[in-house]
């Protein structure tokens, strides 16, 4: 069962406070891909860019998303294993980031947590900012679970 | 010149909101070792523990702190190049980690800024919960830049 896209876009952006608070949003939720967003208004450092926490905030926040967008949540539940970021250059604008999980690896993945009781999912792309340029890059990898019988 | 201790206290902990707004604390800011510390209250995700992007903030603003407490200021200022973090088990308490950096690695590294412009520095340790469990472990990349003569 999937949850209609304005629960899931509630979910991803207000349930978390945390995340809430910084005022990221998830423009975009589908199966296999998700958008989301990071004002630069109230996430800068003392120099006017974008804080770190931000910007891996942003990035963090798909794995969530991407499980609500394309597995069966009645079943599994989700959770972040590690993370990986590197920061390219400074960001001063708003910030979005992209990424996808093909279908093939949807139905793999649920598969070996059907099976096995839990399965990795790995996301990554690149954090732009409005100008098109890349300020991060990230990488992470989730784990589905599935639920206690 | 380093910074008098309330001062960079001060700094590390209201000068960026979103860390301010986060709660965190430092309370140990010494030359070559820096204890920083999050509260579970207002950082918890929809299961009540604590959010992977504040136990990630945690362990990246240990960088900042320790350029205040170990580098020159008035020559210096530290950027993020990379942060890798792996989460072992739910934080379901308030953390804390505690990163050094030995002094002949500060004496190194500040004499290769020196020389040119430029020097890398990693900090890396354990974030732990109130219990003395290890909940993520980061490992970070900052780099000490000369500022412009």
């Amino acid at each position: 069962m999937m949850l209609p896209i304005e629960d899931a876009r509630k979910l991803v952006e207000t349930t978390v406070e945390f995340v809430r608070r910084a005022g990221l949003k998830a423009p975009v939720l589908e199966r296999g891909r998700v958008v989301t967003t990071m004002p630069i208004e109230g996430n800068t450092n003392h120099i006017g860019i974008m804080y770190a926490g931000a910007l891996f905030s942003v990035g963090e926040v798909t794995g969530g998303a991407m499980f609500l967008t394309s597995f069966d949540m009645t079943r599994y539940y989700p959770i972040v294993k590690d993370v990986y970021i590197r920061f390219r250059r400074p960001a001063t604008t708003d910030v979005r980031i992209e990424v996808f999980l093909a279908e093939s690896d949807i139905a793999r993945i649920e598969d070996e947590a059907a099976e096995k009781g839990k399965a990795d999912y790995i996301l990554e792309g690149d954090i732009m900012d409005a100008n098109g340029e890349v300020v991060a890059v990230m990488k992470g990898t989730y784990q589905l679970r599935a639920m206690e019988a």
